[in-house]
């Protein structure tokens, strides 16, 4: 429970990963390059670029000050919404000292309701995605009549004069030859829908952020323009005006359900795109109709209809009975369309009848689980879905001579595997390892290591011996890879390995019910 | 957990009982008889009527396609929400095919919503009543204005028109006869509310409606007059305008808040009728504040305010620390208050001095709670609820010789009763008892029955002996009939019988807190 | 699990209790002379002050006749939010009958309210705040307009006849003074605001009140004018208008916050005056947001920011995985500041180095923890921050002898103590202890004390020796003090004491994970 290390192990380096982190994580990413490339984009409008920076500091830093989880942070996950509500704050008023305030206070709020948020949809095993932005810009929306020593932005306007300070004459000329070339109003709507999920009304932005997509991950491309061309028909079918997208902050709503559901929490294929195509009406239907409601109150609904249907289609397949083969949730989501598409091929070969999990146990040979899911034991409530294991002979003894020393027993020392492909989220090594029958109820779980295997599935593996971990947090583990070895710490009275699949990288999370114990009983 | 045979049994008479039953469902019911008259009323207007059936087909489509609960499907839960936005809809606009594809998709929004507040308010012990259709319903509502290639249906005010198409001149001078000889606005309001409940405007529905409730259930008729009567009392008291009622979708709030809470959730007697007239003006007072709320969206409530209270006062009762013996909610609901109420009565005789439950021991004899509620040892968490069950000798010994074979077990082999009255959600029979000492990790729960007693109780008996079952899914049972014998399947290392109480039909369940120990413990 | 008693115990002393509590309640507090303040500035406006009265007293009496836990009864909890709404509605309209049946039906919504609330949000550790009273008021406020029969209020318009008819020409030249010798609008609407509070439109309320806290508690009024200020100081920065909140139900959102989150949710300091300057300024947006929403309805949010801060920033604290020394949650809620920073202190001396916990060990001398959190054995899911105690000899026996009767038992009989300062919530002390070996299954926790620390957090000792509790309901208990004696009464093999944390009175809750093993873990 304790880790007074990892408050002080905070390096130059995490902060700026931290930082970076908070600008991909908009498009569910790690990447540093993606990052690079956003962290640009957002300078175009130089008031925006600035609010943005100023929120993403200001989130992290009470983040790591108050004391919420190191490896959330660094992830960008407490930054990403504030840095949102600080791209729009930042776009929205003419820049003055006033508003740098105004960007801390609200960045204060959306890292708060982040928080919170990140309780109450964790509860259900969900994404938090861009909730505490829109409740935060909303207050920021609301509240912008009566700021009257705020001054509105006129950018926006004079996109030329912008264009020149940022770039000269060629930019003038450049984005004069676009707008004259792209005649056709459904791709200057895309890109501009595509440049809006960064606050950038310019279409250029929304031409570098494709370009960007098109290095970074081909398929997330195709869904955007996939998601965006299944509205655009839906807009024609029952006679919906199209080209009020072009100035709205709205479009992106297509474009983002797109991405995620079609290459992130569903493996890509053509299961995946065929249900992007049924879905995208019903994100228009809730588009119009939230856009009703929002238009008296004269603010948008922003990215409500993308979190809408996210969540909703999300948890509705969580309630799912039996998981047909046709409808495939990501089981390990690698932050990139291509990997979780790799990911699942790859296991289809290997498991061809099986759920495309890419989970192997975590050692070598034959182990005996003491404990399985729903253990008539002591796995219970919210450690239902834990494993124990040991090593056993062939009278069913897990240890040689009396079983007095922690030698004595069959699976102490032997090596501990990564179950799966991550990166390690927590590595504790320096609780020694217990005299047979004591327990250690002060560190509970022992010398610990958990991966991150994607933003909701991690693996934890505990009462590791004193010592044996060989893998340090932040490092990438490939499947298979040396962990450490099964030893005695913690609350441990004999030498197991506790192991679980959980939804968060706590030391002290409960587990989810990951299809594992499939592999298990048939291996 | 796997059940694949159940996906392939679905048979043509059960996909009829399943698109019948979302019919029936609307009125809390089952009966086949209440869903052909309710079929038959909504193609009262032919365009209403194909848009729900349109809509209950897509839903239950795809409840059996995703592979949600195949129990729950059959009994209309999935597609009676569905069902009624297929009316809605239908209702609204002209028959077009885009106006079918709108219902297609509202269909498929209104069961993923359906499964979700299936899952969030069933966390709270609640039914999910119609809130995934009030919340589809404003969506197409809201969109409504944009949708500018449907057109509007100006059914409704052309009566006399329709009236002719459907049953020639006998109907329209049998209309006529109606407006006219019934003059009192307070009985033509209710007829035009009661018909409101499926979306029909004529006073003609609602009257054959009250006709059906009838035959079906005279305390359900009651209760919806009296509903209506307080209501009415409480508008002429305070002053709020009644005639409203006969041209707005409303006035069902005040019948079906008086049906659900007067005869099925709770017991149906002088005491539910007290508190019907109690709640009914706080129901006004959500009604015409809700009102206002959505009269500046332009759009209706509909059943808000009936959700509302019931859902509050269902959730409030539960919260009890000590159940008065005044205020009784159903133990058993039966799906008709007149049964509900004779199970109540037949019990209180039984058991004068106790809780209205009609639960009784699932074994004969006398039997030992190995691990009752809240035990010390296994049943914990979400399994805190439940019973293992074992029969002991005079010594406390569970098994004569040495117990190596289930068949050395007192309790194996002994009859398995029905708790209480219900169908068979559920029954598994083909997993092999296991030998002394091992346990089944694959089959969790073993050989297993489960039960429905009402929408929110079911019952599960577990770990039954191999081929012992006598009852299948779908079959009826009363209590204290033999429903299989007590064995060693699943994760049971030596026999014995799993007993729980739970609020839905899945093998995983959680227990809930029925009290049936109180009987156990009279014994 | 039965209480009968407790039903029966209800004496006039107790109703008056619940009463005067619910009056208190709305500054977080039990004090009766606070209470007897309040009571007579409710009725400042008679009409008011009989719609407050009336409210209370039917939230009162449904809460005890429908059996719902006396200890919050008669602390307050069921009635504030009542009490609350039955200020405004009597002071909206003008007495009539027809009012004060409203104010019933009011009182009836808001106390259902309540109950559902104090359920969902204490699923989440967070206190209901006045919640209930915000929905039922919009209800009220909502429907005003349909309500012809009632006649709106004129009072308020004519002060002076008003303060005429309370204290004769005194009162009316003492006010002209007041509104005179106030120059400073600043100052008038701290008044009104405060006022404002208990629905008082006076000056001369809200002096009052100022007067009262000024007596009951400094620190609150320390609070209340820091944190209007602070908003006082943003509405300047940013250019709102503030005369407004003079004529408003608005402004006290600043108050309660501050008085809150200064000094009862957190330890009063520097540090918690800090982050009231730092959280006001998200306070005001919050107002003004949700001004502009609730404009559009012809309603005001009242207290629905100081809900909305208070909730997200206890809510998001909780969450924290660190608790870092300066941003210090309230451990024992004493509901007065004073009361909160000098327990703080005495702690900080006592543990120079150590949480801020008061709580001690619940006995005299060196015990083992047979089960402590998470442990490996029993106390999981909701119980899972549980402690078993029990005495062991160097050979870690726990008893003499064979152990066959609970004198063996080392720990049998000794002194269980209060672990803090706190108030009885429940003592049941008439279960015999079990002979060795068995359980009784019936009362679970067998002889139980609940001890209340403050508003969310309990204590429960159980399975005591059969009549050694030495305390009874309501008795005031000091840290340390003798309590009861270690036995074997309900759920209990053998003697032990089960000690645990949790949020709320009731015998059967789950447990909460405190602080407290950091302190038996040091010893």
């Amino acid at each position: 429970m304790k880790m007074p290390e990892s408050q002080n192990k905070i390096t130059g380096k995490e902060i700026l990963y931290s930082i970076l982190n908070s600008y991909s994580q908009v498009f569910f990413s790690t990447s540093k390059t993606l990052a690079v490339f956003l962290v640009v984009i957002s300078f175009f409008d130089y008031g925006a670029g600035i609010g943005g920076l100023v929120a993403v500091i200001i989130a992290n830093l009470l983040a790591w000050n108050l004391g919420y989880n190191t490896y959330l942070l660094r992830s960008g996950l407490y930054g990403f919404n504030a840095l949102l509500v600080g791209l729009g704050v930042g776009l929205y008023y003419q820049p003055s000292p006033e508003v740098y305030i105004l960007v801390a206070i609200t960045a204060l709020t959306c890292f708060f309701l982040t928080v919170v948020f990140q309780g109450v949809l964790g509860k259900y095993g969900l994404p938090f995605l861009s909730v505490p932005f829109l409740l935060t810009i909303w207050i920021v929306a609301l509240s912008a009549n009566s700021l009257s020593a705020l001054n509105l932005s006129e950018r926006g306007i004079f996109v030329y004069n912008e264009l020149y300070s940022l770039g000269g004459k060629i930019f003038v000329d450049f984005y004069d030859f676009l707008e004259k070339s792209i005649g056709s109003s459904f791709i200057r709507i895309y890109f501009h829908s595509l440049g809006a999920i960064f606050f950038q009304t310019h279409l250029l932005a929304g031409i570098v952020i494709a370009l960007g997509l098109l290095i970074y991950s081909r398929i997330t491309l195709v869904l955007s323009v996939l998601g965006f061309t299944v509205a655009f028909l839906f807009y024609r079918l029952v006679g919906i005006e199209f080209d009020s997208l072009g100035y709205t902050f709205i479009g992106f709503n297509y474009i983002l359900t797109a991405i995620a559901l079609g290459g992130y929490y569903l493996v890509p294929g053509r299961i995946s795109f065929g249900w992007i195509i049924i879905l995208l009406p019903a994100v228009v239907l809730i588009t119009t109709s939230t856009q009703q409601v929002f238009m008296l109150f004269r603010i948008s609904p922003y990215s409500l209809p993308f979190n809408v249907i996210v969540l909703v289609f999300l948890y509705a397949l969580k309630l799912r009975e039996q998981r047909p083969r046709h409808l495939i949730e990501t089981p390990v989501q690698l932050g990139k369309p291509e990997k979780n598409l790799y990911l699942y091929s790859g296991n289809m070969k290997r498991f061809p009848a099986a759920y495309p999990v890419s989970a192997t146990l975590p050692f070598f040979g034959e182990w005996t689980a003491s404990q399985a899911h729903n253990g008539e034991y002591t796995h219970k409530g919210a450690w239902r879905h834990a494993f124990d294991f040991v090593i056993t002979d062939r009278k069913g003894q897990q240890f040689k001579n009396e079983g007095d020393f922690a030698e004595d027993y069959y699976c102490f020392g032997k090596a501990v595997l990564a179950p799966a492909d991550g990166i390690v989220a927590e590595a504790i090594d320096s609780i020694p390892d217990n005299t047979i029958g004591d327990v250690n109820t002060k560190d509970n779980w022992g010398n610990t290591v958990i991966i991150k295997h994607n933003e909701t599935l991690y693996s934890k593996l505990s009462h590791l011996k004193f010592h044996s971990v060989e893998v340090k947090t932040g490092d990438s583990v490939k499947k298979g890879q040396l962990i450490g070895r099964c030893g005695n710490s913690g609350r441990s009275p004999y030498p197991h390995l506790h192991f679980q699949f959980q939804a968060n990288p706590y030391v002290g999370s409960s587990t989810i019910d990951y299809p594992f114990g499939h592999y298990l009983l048939k291996e």
